[in-house]
């Protein structure tokens, strides 16, 4: 019987195997994900609700279920946390908001109901940023409480870092999976646009957010996002990869960083993958651009009904952005979303060539203090393209901050970005884990 | 040997097989075509630009292949109008506009190189409204000079109508295919949106903007799409169609028109149709306001540049339209779009419950006078839906005018709406044509 400690160390995929086979009760795994929870949320603030009850009682259910072989689906018995845009029955959808913005909703969003469906404990709501948009969440790094964890999903990033949980689910409009998993030395992924169905979750903006898993491997992220995209997703098999570097997005990167990974690559190509340099396209030159305006205008039309009546509960992010998006005219609207469309035009066909296009999830490790949360701009491009991303740890920081590579594929090649990514997962060994 | 009178009444289909089958010389259908517009150009005004000589010399080209079994493909030597927003190589592109908008392209739009490559005979380019909007054509009506044709694609109506050619492409915003269809006695046909390439063709509003045929017939109109998209495509095998009947959609119609309609829909049932009545969804009440606002965004968005120079060369239905364009807030073009696409959404499922749903295509015959192309608000939701469909002539009013019915289908349907208009048209058996 393993320790409650080495039961909270499980991935998803064991711990689901060990309560099939019996090995292990869904109680006591989620007694060890509380357990983790009841130590280090004072430092960490991860969750914004915590349902120790409900879940320990579904946990039982599970198990009395697991005993009888009436397994719900592949995540049962396991924890979860959720992002908290998205409503989940019976506790409250906050998103990071004051109290003007709090729903109590009596109906799952989508994806939690299929995790829900699936057999997952929904452990409770995980601390975002306000809207999942730039103005801080409490939450802080596991790495380094001096450092943001990133954002907007900061609590799931975190609560899967510290093994609270063994996976939880985010959102990312610009990069808001990818970055905090970066930035917390986990395992971070979205498929295409439109894989997850949102219903259920607030909207930043429509045609750029995406719903994905944090978990502390590639296969484990893998089944969770099986789950909420409810087709199966397996791992292409993968041997020498042929991954392309975009320089452009090299030179975003800080020395330390930049030089790590081409460390990392070069450690890559000695395992067997063949590397070759790749220029962005044109429209490349206009995509970080065209996003924000797409998002400014999205978010001021989702938002202005409540921003009209309460401005002044915004935070300042918040409240900047959408006065921005608020007085754009419609054609500015329509010339970015035309570009966004031709970046991504233009891009699919050359992510195809390869087998995953690799650059830094971010331009370094997490920055120091809580008031922001950190540089998304190698990670918009592909949220406003809506193709798949993953983001997994390489190494740590002389600071002992984790540092983390991002790979991109186009938005039917989501089963080949998975296998390139299990496969450099192999060969890179990160193990490490932030201390208690 | 035929007369060249009566090889200009050849369909497409035929056209080609006696072409395929050496009995009728491209050039001499290309004549015959040229006769028509001789005799009849002066009174309809169908063509902006006529080529005379490279028609001709096209045609005794694909007479040459035609003997050496060398066939180009199904349109092999038959003759085609094309609306005068399509790039054709050689020919002036107006739009229908003032000098400021001509442009003498050097290469085909992606659907003229299509139908060339399919060994079709250019003629000409037949007039549009301006810039495919309502600011009118030059061209009459062919039933009665006194009327409109109908609009935006007027010449290329007029021009099958007339038998100077047997078919013609235009395109559809709102009504602007199957409207003229209507008034001029022809079949005008749309697949879903984005089946037609649209590159080389004068945008009005990308998310709206269809490329079609006009035709003699269903199945002429189905070659000559098949061709256009790239694609097979054949009428499915229909027998006893299973008909929606919106009562909203004839209660727009005139009360002659609606008689004959429901004497056209007691023919149908009386041949084996199954008619049910069908209550459009909540979502309808808002598609036309919201069609309306991303056609003035769009248009807005693509002509900023040209009306900042030119703006008192706009015609005044556009000049209006492109000033409520450009004022309008990003956000209320999201919300509009959003609108759209939820009609969209809540429609395709009843659209596929059934073979088709039957309305009017216009709320009556086409109107006295030049000034107006006549109301499109029965085309526009399929149009904004993105959906297929088709208008197919039902018999002559009092006035000798036509009257049509349209048919449509979700955007997987086409083969399913081509082979219920095929029945359609065999149980109505329309034969009436504008004398001369």
């Amino acid at each position: 019987m393993p320790s409650i400690e080495s039961l909270a160390d499980l991935g998803v995929r064991e711990a689901a195997e060990r309560i099939r086979r019996g090995e292990v009760s869904s109680a006591a795994l989620t007694e060890a994900c509380l357990a983790r929870v009841t130590a280090l949320e004072p430092q960490i603030l991860a969750w914004a609700h915590l349902d120790r009850e409900g879940a320990l009682a579904a946990a039982r259910e599970r198990d009395v279920e697991a005993r009888a072989a009436r397994l719900r689906g592949p995540l049962h018995g396991v924890p979860v946390g959720i992002k908290d845009i998205f409503d989940v029955a019976g506790m409250p959808t906050t998103a990071g908001a004051r109290a003007f913005a709090h729903t109590w909703p009596a109906r799952d969003s989508a994806a939690v109901a299929r995790l829900r469906a699936a057999g997952a404990v929904i452990l409770g709501k995980t601390h975002t940023t306000q809207f999942a948009f730039r103005d801080p969440a409490p939450t802080h790094n596991p790495w380094d409480v001096a450092h943001t964890p990133g954002g907007s999903s900061s609590g799931s990033a975190a609560a899967v870092a510290t093994r609270m949980v063994p996976c939880a689910i985010g959102s990312q409009t610009v990069g808001s999976i990818l970055r905090p998993a970066a930035f917390c030395g986990v395992v971070g992924l979205k498929g295409p646009h439109g894989l997850v169905p949102l219903e259920g979750v607030v909207p930043l903006a429509w045609s750029l957010d995406h719903a994905g898993p944090f978990a502390r491997s590639v296969d484990d992220a893998a089944l969770v996002l099986s789950v909420m995209a409810d087709m199966a997703l397996e791992p292409a098999r993968v041997e020498a990869p042929r991954l392309a570097i975009g320089r452009q997005l090299f030179d975003r990167a800080d020395a330390d960083l930049r030089r790590h990974l081409e460390g990392v690559v070069e450690r890559l190509a000695q395992a067997g993958a063949r590397v070759t340099e790749l220029t962005l396209p044109p429209p490349f030159a206009d995509i970080h651009a065209a996003g924000q305006v797409v998002l400014e205008v999205e978010a001021a039309t989702y938002h202005q009904p409540a921003f009209a009546k309460h401005a002044a509960d915004y935070g300042p992010g918040m409240r900047d952005m959408l006065q921005i998006g608020l007085a754009r005219p419609a054609t500015e609207y329509v010339t970015a979303n035309r570009a966004r469309l031709a970046f991504r035009r233009a891009m699919i066909p050359l992510l195809e060539a390869h087998d995953a296009l690799l650059s830094p999830t971010a331009p370094g490790p997490a920055p120091a203090g809580l008031g922001w949360t950190g540089d998304a701009s190698l990670c918009a491009p592909w949220s406003s393209a809506g193709v798949p991303s993953i983001s997994l740890p390489t190494g740590l920081a002389d600071s002992g901050l984790p540092l983390a590579l991002q790979l991109v594929q186009g938005p039917s090649g989501l089963p080949r970005l998975l296998g390139v990514a299990a496969w450099c997962e192999r060969v890179l060994g990160f193990a490490e884990r932030p201390g208690d």
